[in-house]
């Protein structure tokens, strides 16, 4: 094999472990949730792009559970010819002469039924840039994990953050606290007096290697926060599902879910993106809440349980 | 008076006349839906801009109604200097030397308890720009009313426009097609294979006084669709509110009033420049309906009356 080859094997190589990681997780954490729910079963829908688009997705969605209302843990796998479109919002250098891209990976919301249960998202990404002769020009990843609660346990809130941190530290103990950051400055309802869309967790985008983390780290790195999002998430799920609720804690929930829509379609911009791009809008789409609620200038009462967790909406603390 | 003062005084005499006639719609808006609703008053929110930012509105909302589950109807009468975002927005032409601009308008949406009564929007505005001795340099007209049911009775729709194109035709009859059209090709999720909101009313922007229309006809034009909005809406209203409904036909609403949340938050120009550009959060969302609900994939059993309502939102019709 000549230089070319070597280089273009190691390129597939690298982006099939990263589809094998992505179809891996999407079945375990689908599996693990059915367990947790008891009784809803995920149903899936694969689609294709439209004619002349490459690739496609596998959307996996579970309804009216025992324990999640409504989520979905998504993989898509797409690429194409770069268009002037795509230069344009996703701010690529002409001088690379890019060609063709590839993306791949996998995101998911679940919106459980109980208010003291959060509602958690997570995503990982990969994206790559090739020449006209097909040979990797960049690539890098975006990814990110964060819960949205509605009544604020301080515990849950270390646990989910301390977990976080722990899969980023096997990469580099400096990222937790520059991801943390992130995920705070971007979950961000401007229009809202900055108010947060719920207590963070982490948050990276154009990751590319360099001088202190190559590649396969950085790789590394998403699937050890993919993994971790079992450890933290699923025992905060298993401790507070059976709580007991009364309308006032439902109210709530669907107030500040109102809050979770305005942030995802005003300013989360891979849900703008694939929106106007023409995603899959039901893909994209399944991380609204399945039941919200819209009250002209509703403030929680000041002091209150729903007031205590706005309130660290409003000053996102740190949790370790 | 010389020249110039005779100009302003005109310009300020145009200007309060059309306060003067946003406030009084206002008003007796207000009061018709009171009565119709026989239960629920509208409260009033006075609101002024932050420092330093010119004018302020008058938020009016109605909650938990016989008849309205939520609705507002606002007004606003703002000012300031030109800055650069704007001309940007705004597309204003440089060579007119902008220095000032004024805007002042009227818009309302109704949600109903009902789901057999449709939702109602309309927007009436004015703009006006100054140069830096405060002579006009350019005034525009924006309008438009719709009409969002969840199911459809051909007589409403029929009366609806019917009524919208009489209000039009008092300034010129070739209105209410060109308006009509507009409307259909403005109030789009585009997201969704172009499925309208509703059935649509009429919609224009950026209306100037040219060889057809003078400013006083472009000015009763929209005070004649303004006044037009409670014969158009209320005699569907009193018609419907009192069907008797069940839970299907409420999901249904809900469902639809996914679609609305959606069009608001990321389609409409209004919305998404208000909430940019620091406009009073609580006055523009507060066109969210108060109960929603969010499906994966859900879609209407085909010849059903759900089905019967949805096709007309993909493919507009004409009514008169």
């Amino acid at each position: 094999m000549n230089g070319s080859s070597v280089h273009k094997t190691a390129t597939k190589e690298f982006r099939n472990q990263w589809i094998d990681f992505i179809y891996q997780l999407q079945d375990d954490i689908c599996k693990a949730l059915e367990v947790v729910d008891g009784k809803a079963k995920f149903s899936a829908d694969e689609w294709q792009r439209a004619e002349g688009k490459g690739g496609g997705g596998l959307t996996k969605v579970i309804q009216n559970g025992n324990t999640f209302e409504k989520g979905g843990v998504n993989t898509s796998v797409v690429y194409g010819h770069v268009t002037s479109q795509m230069m344009k919002v996703l701010n690529i250098d002409n001088n690379k002469r890019p060609s063709s891209w590839f993306a791949a990976g996998i995101s998911s919301v679940i919106h459980p039924q109980n208010p003291f249960v959060p509602t958690v998202h997570f995503n990982y990404r990969m994206f790559e840039l090739y020449d006209i002769d097909g040979m990797l020009i960049d690539r890098w990843f975006g990814g990110g994990t964060d819960l949205t609660p509605f009544y604020l346990f301080e515990d849950d809130a270390h646990h989910f953050h301390f977990t976080l941190k722990n899969a980023c530290d096997k990469s580099d103990a400096a990222l937790y606290p520059l991801f943390k950051k992130e995920c705070d400055d971007y979950f961000v309802n401007t229009h809202r007096d900055n108010e947060r869309r719920g207590i963070g967790g982490i948050f990276y985008d154009h990751k590319r290697a360099d001088e202190h983390q190559d590649i396969h780290l950085l790789q590394g790195l998403a699937i050890n926060c993919g993994y971790a999002f079992m450890d933290a998430y699923i025992p905060i799920v298993e401790k507070r599902k059976n709580t007991v609720f009364i309308q006032q804690h439902k109210h709530w929930q669907e107030i500040r879910r109102g809050r979770y829509v305005e942030f995802n379609l005003i300013h989360d911009r891979g849900t703008i993106f694939g929106l106007k791009s023409g995603g899959r809008t039901e893909s994209i789409l399944m991380s609204l809440p399945a039941t919200v609620r819209f009250e002209y200038n509703y403030q929680p009462q000041p002091g209150s349980e729903e007031d205590k967790l706005w309130q660290v909406c409003l000053h996102p603390r740190e949790w370790l």
